[in-house]
């Protein structure tokens, strides 16, 4: 019964070299047994060898998918479909932390409508930043429908660093879309609204109410939109929808979408048609095509007036100008797409049965020719459809996006009606393959299929009802993606995903490569702002300053406690908490919570975060670390104790509630003695091998380093004080110090059995 | 270039039939070619071969999970391990509307502390209901660790209907772990506070700071906890943790670890060892031993007495009607796990190598026998260990929880700091097999693996860190559930999840069949309340109600269009919006996004909810619908016009944008015509087929049957404006009509679809 823990932590080299053998152990059981038990078809053997990733295996690409009303984007890997990470945008997140940290929160607060906090957003069409058409890896811009406005998500770190709100809009569902060089990031309007924030009656809903496009500025050294220097056309009141930019010959020009350009409004419980009968009685709506590179010209030039603080080109100024143009485009369109050279543009009507293929050779012609139809009610001139079209192919019931293939003129059209995905040749005009999806597909993405090359692979099929493909899990469906195999001549399908938390409309995937995110902070990092934070603090240099009614508390975090491990302040007073992690090893995260306060950070190595609120209420507030970050976790505690105004501590200090004596620091101090053997053998070990070669274990050696000087630094206090005779406290830092040592030998561990599982190299 | 409606309707059939013949065929590509490009083993093709779950395919088993600091729960199905769903718990998300609409906000508004909202949750246990310690399907419990609260969320759709707050505690840790036929669930203390809610210095630690454990009443009949029947007992100052209740033999009793016994008091920034040091310095802790059954009939005799409004057992109390026992565990215990049989208690110390084996038959010996070694210092008796010791085994550095397998005597326990699962047998007292994973293991669960009858079959592994295991995604890396194969002698390694949200703690699983979640909503249900909602509306009773300056707005939404279409207040009027969807198909939610107020719902089929705010500021602010639920879902919108006070409307009504003839009219009327020939051959197929034998496709009949109703009414409104000689709103009602057939194809489409996939029979 007598606890050893000389033996205890001499387990870590014997146990751990015998589990190498017990993990090869490999059963006998057949494949065909589980086949037949597991009711798989060789083509479903097929589809899980495609698909399954082994432990430690990587995807080959990385997809982003927006999240719906969820306000979120969902990261997953391809082949794999497994769900990395969801990324907290415009909706907080108490995992990530984000609308808890002040530094989040004032991300957040860009994001309000009228002053009005919004907790939500619908996002919809995430898009890469580009270089020459090509996704470069670096940023990603994703735009909130219910109130138009676009975020900017840092691929660095995986973090929203910025929001910003339409200046004209009132709502919006075609952004974000980007232009080849990132110079601009497209967002339209989509139910026409006033550009003014006050009411205007409905009667006045086609001379006052408008739709548009706005063009953000996006300013590539520092990574944000600049609104100050973006742009908006004023267009119709017609329901803009989608765009996407040109490139290659089209270069310059901005292609969207619309609906209802029959200007319907409706009233149901007035005994009016709905909107649904008014705006889609017309076979053809409008495609709006925009040259915005002429426009950023105007707009340097000065020549482009500001309303609502921000540039607008009124529609007269673009028809003088030469900057805007139309085309009829199939019934209730959804999807515009220009192919990867730039030389046609796909659009599909969600109420026709076919895909149109524009020719923007021709579309270019009939504009220096002035060749058009006529003009719409605005003045705008509308190029005839015979002039602009190349071919039409009938898809399917209700087409909706396409998507390009590696293969010259091949592409991926979702057909919603009919739930099928339909393989096409645009340049031909001839469909090549249809496959069923389960169910309703809305968009669809191939591997970087809307770049300038795209990667062909794999197809995700993004299906809004999931009706009978999972087990049910109460009346909200989780939706399906499928992932489907496009390398051959006909489509296979493999893989159903359900999404278990929003609504995906649009997803973007790029080869893993292109990623380059960083694994940590530098120390004392803002990463909302991008710099050192001004609240950062060093090991040792923990403080706490009161500044009038604002008490500061610069802190850290390591495993495993809290500086500071009790925080006094008065009623009344306002807290402005800073925590430093202090760790370097890739995957060390603290978390703070504290009770009855609304306080929750993640504070990732090298991370430095706050929380400012204010103590109302005079009391004893728990707090703690909430990530299982060492054996110890749950021992990395402290309390904020919140005094009722002038409260006069009574003289006597903290009972001990354990009392200890001579003979227990001497058994402490034998088993650190003991345990010290097993820090150097697991240290011989490392330094044994080409440890320097791996970052990842580089960084957990620097960790087991500084624990390692923390435990001297205790062994040192434990003997000043066993010195002086004082056994309680030479006992505790004894014991302080074996906890410095059990998390060396725990991060050696772990960096020992890295080595070994990616077969480091002896060296000495 | 004509569109041609009937043609592109007569599609409905005709591509369907081709398609069927389109996905049979089928790659000729050898699984030995994907196996060396990919780089699989023999070994990883068997994993993949029992993890992949073909289109269509039901998971065994169902896991819940908890979602840490996200506040939420996570449901993924096993062997998949594919994630559902995240139920949201503590924390608003907009993709449930939870924490939107006023229902949900309700729940959230029963977990304030102090009045103030708290917008997360640290969600640790979870836990089913059970009947005779048998996992019953219906109700799962889930625990706050940062603010002590318990949610109980209800299995038959998925969602959270209660927050009860602990009316003691600060901090918690141990919940929700429940009696064998849900008598009760169990929520222990962990970080000591005074049970008053204000100020009490450190210095008081001992005599006024406490522990505890709350038996929170459960009424199974409502489902809900009901806190005028709970207790708590009052427990010392150590830091409860993990509790199990005991079943069979032990039923009635319950089981709950402690660390920190030490009752140490960190404070490193004024020169004190931290927390972790004097918490962790004696080598051994107290598991509490309760006797909920005697304690409820104390209650229930009106012998205890309340406090802050609940009972509450003084030590005193429990102490002198012999309620209350300590028995020494190992070194800060993590997990106490009771052997389905109720014989044995399983408890490991994370500073210690061993799991203890505790028998139950000498525990209660010692307590017949008034056995006792002395007393803690507030008096409670503890049993002597040799008093209570089955057995020790030495399973591993850092053992955590133990699981039970379906085999006698075989469990699994997780080891934190060697990244194992060590496989034993509690009864002889022998370790069978280890495995690693990767890396660093909290809890871990094996089939219904702490009910009375597990199962087996598998374990996952909850791995706290994912180094080098995935595709980086920036510094806040997911974490990793892998999963094992348990069948065979030797356990095999099958599948590393990611967890995209979330840091889990504990995860329950529970066999698929027991769930039977419901698909949809009875009509007009208040699902927050369990009651139909007393602002359900029914097609055509929509209406619009001021009452002072409340605007009650009761409306609905069926596909494509919200009725009203257009709201109209004035400013400073409170709205209250209350919409109910008319769908029954299966999926079909529809959503409610308003731009500007922060309003965004979820209503499922059947659901009704509300939202109330105030229209603050005059304007212009469109809403629609966020769910993609029909072909024409952009088109599913509307305004809510807020007037300044006392505008006078202009008598001009709203303006046409576009005008329609008599020809516009006719030429829609026949494309009516040959649309319903298509729906009659639809409707034909599904009625010559056993359709009623399934639900699913009985549920899209009767929309299908409330659409082609609709649609025989707008007929006869675009006839009457015919005869009147508008054919302005005779084209448009004529297009409306058109609508309605749409739907109803698209729906007798998707029935058809069902019939075809699975395998309906021909029954005439």
């Amino acid at each position: 019964m007598k606890l050893n823990k000389k033996h205890t932590l001499s387990l870590l080299v014997g146990l751990t070299i015998g589990l190498g053998a017990a993990s090869s152990a490999y059963s006998q059981q057949s494949l065909q047994d589980v086949m037949k038990a597991r009711g798989l078809t060789e083509k479903d053997l097929l589809a899980a060898a495609k698909t399954y990733t082994p432990t430690g295996g990587r995807d080959e690409y990385i997809a982003f998918s927006s999240g719906g009303q969820s306000g979120q984007v969902i990261v997953y890997g391809i082949p794999s479909m497994r769900i990395l990470k969801y990324l907290a945008v415009f909706t907080p997140e108490p995992w990530q932390g984000y609308g808890f940290d002040d530094e989040s929160k004032a991300v957040l607060a860009q994001g309000r409508i009228n002053g009005k906090d919004i907790n939500f957003g619908d996002t919809h069409h995430p898009a890469f930043s580009e270089t020459g058409g090509e996704y470069n890896g670096r940023y990603l811009f994703i735009n909130d429908k219910a109130n138009p406005r676009m975020a900017v998500i840092d691929l660095h770190d995986f973090e929203t660093k910025q929001i910003v709100v339409n200046p004209f809009f009132k709502n919006e569902h075609g952004g974000a879309f980007v232009t080849p060089n990132t110079e601009y990031v497209m967002e339209a309007a989509q139910y026409a609204a006033p550009y003014e924030s006050g009411f205007v009656p409905l009667e006045e809903f086609n001379e006052k109410y408008r739709g548009g496009v706005t063009y953000w500025k996006f300013d590539d050294k520092i990574g944000r939109l600049d609104p100050s220097q973006s742009f908006t056309f004023e267009l119709p009141p017609y329901s803009q929808d989608l765009s996407d930019a040109g490139k290659g010959p089209s270069m310059g020009w901005g292609f969207t979408n619309s609906f209802c350009s029959e200007r319907y409004v409706g009233g149901i419980e007035r005994g009016r048609p709905p909107f649904e009968a008014g705006c889609s009685q017309k076979d053809t709506d409008f495609l709006h095509i925009t040259n915005w590179k002429k426009a950023s010209e105007l707009v340097a030039a000065g020549k482009v007036s500001k309303v609502n603080g921000s540039y607008l080109i009124p529609i007269e100024q673009a028809l003088s100008e030469g900057l805007l143009y139309l085309v009829p485009e199939p019934k209730s369109p959804h999807g515009v797409d220009v192919s990867p050279d730039g030389m046609h543009i796909i659009v599909s009507g969600k109420l026709d049965s076919h895909a149109w293929v524009y020719s923007w050779e021709k579309i270019q012609a009939a504009i220096a020719n002035n060749q058009f139809e006529g003009k719409d009610p605005y003045g705008i001139p509308i190029i005839a459809l015979k002039d602009a079209l190349h071919t039409q192919v009938q898809v399917g019931l209700g087409p909706l996006h396409t998507q390009y293939d590696a293969k010259k003129c091949v592409v991926y059209t979702s057909i919603y009606v009919d739930s099928m995905v339909t393989k096409w040749d645009y340049c031909e005009g001839k469909v090549l393959d249809q496959l069923n999806i389960h169910y309703n597909i809305g968009h669809l993405v191939a591997m970087e299929g809307d770049s300038a090359s795209p990667d062909g692979k794999y197809l995700v099929s993004l299906n809004k009802l999931a009706i009978d493909r999972f087990n049910p899990v109460g009346p909200l469906h989780p939706q399906n993606h499928q992932l489907i195999d496009i390398s051959g001549d006909k489509m296979q399908l493999l893989y159903d995903m359900p999404l278990p938390l929003g609504e995906p409309h649009y997803v973007v995937a790029i080869k893993a490569d292109k990623l380059k995110p960083a694994v940590r902070y530098q120390s004392g990092w803002d990463s909302r702002g991008d710099k050192r934070s001004d609240f950062r603090t060093r090991a040792g240099r923990e403080k706490v300053e009161r500044d009038g009614d604002t008490v500061h508390v610069y802190g850290t975090l390591i495993r495993s406690h809290i500086t500071p491990e009790i925080i006094e302040v008065e009623e009344g007073d306002t807290v402005s908490l800073h925590f430093t992690n202090l760790e370097r090893a890739e995957d060390e995260t603290h978390g703070f919570a504290l009770y009855g306060q609304n306080v929750n950070l993640s504070v990732e190595p090298g991370k430095t975060v706050s929380a400012t609120f204010k103590a109302e209420k005079a009391g004893v507030y728990p707090y703690y670390c909430t990530e299982f970050c060492s054996a110890l976790h749950l021992e990395m505690q402290g309390y904020l104790l919140v005094k009722p105004k002038g409260y006069q501590a009574k003289a006597a200090g903290i009972q001990e509630g354990q009392l200890y004596t001579q003979a227990d620091y001497e058994k402490q101090v034998k088993t650190n003695v003991d345990t010290q053997a097993v820090i150097d053998s697991v240290v011989a070990f490392i330094t044994s091998h080409n440890y320097k070669d791996f970052p990842e274990v580089v960084a957990l050696v620097e960790d087991a380093t500084d624990q390692l000087g923390f435990a001297g630094e205790a062994k040192k206090k434990a003997e000043e004080f066993a010195a002086q005779g004082d056994f309680q406290n030479a006992t505790l830092w004894a014991g302080q110090h074996w906890q410095y040592q059990v998390k060396t030998a725990d991060l050696g561990l772990r960096a020992k059995t890295f080595l070994e599982e990616h077969d480091a190299k002896k060296i000495k």
